[in-house]
């Protein structure tokens, strides 16, 4: 008997992704572009503790400002970058991608354009939905972050960060588009090295920001698709470029 | 002496405002897109006391809700749209575009694209600046604001509404878009009717969106260049394509 219930629950699972994906598509019908579902992960941590530990390890000087301090034994090792957990692993920038996937089981998807479906909107702040993407040789996380900045004021960030060195990070442009009910919002930006903190993104808002009645305007049924696009960074030259 | 003294004031003010251009230039270097520099107006009213009387007059169901409502003696007469004053105009909304001329001194500018070039960002909350833009045989009112939606937050909302009925808004597809520091944020939708009520579409947050943050990001020197672009709305029935 318990084996039908969860036969039939696993059933249903695959009836609504399956509407889900339906959804997106019927939004995001370009030919070809990967939908990719992504439910919601309520977060654990917002201290950004491991910052200090990423810092030591960036190449280049500018970063954001974190609040704790960590002792680094050794330049090359970086902290687990997950943005949802506390996690006390570090090790190799080459060896990031892995960890997440294993013990974060964060998907990865490939492909230049992609379709971010980000499921239950309306579930209480603080919430992430992340995936990684793998794309022009390299790989990136992207992280969208209900938070309450300013108390009973929930509001939407979403952005794109490079796992790799913030030198390689200037070499892309990523995209995030916003497109439905008449309304359609571009962000573009060159995504930040993972050895910065994602926390300090956006708690400086830097990235793509929403207040949760646009987010609404956005999404479809609690669902919000974010179509995803990166390319390598020829776009910053032609700055006045409208 | 009085006179040489307001000669070099003139003097100095011209300066002043070539040099605002020549940033503005340098930002939005397409050749042929006509730059105008608006300077900020702290706004005297901000309760939409006005809004029932345009609702009255609009020809669509769907308007924003409004908080006041006021007897309408002449349902082809608009209230004064101007969204810095309380004024107790009314007429034909022929003559808007006049009225707002004459007595709110409010800019018309020509052209498909321009370069709107706000400037002293810095100043407190609450505070406007306003043009207008005639553009494909129509006039639209580009309104930028500075607000406190939630205390001690300020933030700026951006929203284009053209100078006629719902139905010739639907017509229209507006554009604003920011580009500066390796940074770009497009918004696209459909204009809303002057007949709506600006401070809706402002509270409502169907507009752009910037927190301070990310204005100072974009603005140069305490300006903001703001491209604005308007077309026929052919753009909404291709919403799918990204």
């Amino acid at each position: 008997m318990l084996f039908f219930t969860q036969c039939f629950g696993a059933v249903l699972d695959l009836i609504h992704l399956r509407f889900q994906h339906y959804k997106a598509k019927r939004v995001f019908s370009a030919a070809g572009q990967l939908v990719c579902v992504v439910n919601p992960t309520h977060s654990l941590k917002y201290a950004p503790t491991r910052c200090a530990a990423a810092q030591a390890s960036a190449e280049q000087g500018v970063l954001p400002p974190c609040h704790h301090h960590e002792a680094v034994h050794d330049p090359q090792l970086v902290p687990c970058t997950c943005p949802l957990f506390s996690c006390p692993w570090e090790g190799h920038l080459e060896v990031v991608v892995s960890h997440l996937r294993q013990t974060h089981r964060i998907n990865i998807l490939q492909g230049a354009e992609i379709v971010f479906l980000a499921t239950d909107m309306h579930l209480p702040a603080p919430t992430d939905w992340i995936i990684m993407h793998s794309c022009l040789g390299h790989q990136f996380l992207l992280v969208l972050r209900k938070q309450e900045k300013y108390e009973g004021h929930p509001q939407f960030f979403a952005t794109m960060m490079l796992i790799g060195t913030p030198t390689q990070a200037n070499n892309f442009t990523y995209r995030l588009e916003l497109n439905r009910n008449q309304r359609r919002l571009k962000w573009e930006a060159t995504p930040r090295s993972i050895l910065e903190c994602v926390d300090s993104v956006i708690s400086d808002g830097d990235c793509l920001v929403l207040n949760t009645s646009l987010a609404q305007l956005f999404s479809d049924n609690g669902s919000l698709a974010i179509g995803i696009a990166i390319t390598t960074s020829k776009v910053h030259s032609s700055e006045a470029e409208m």
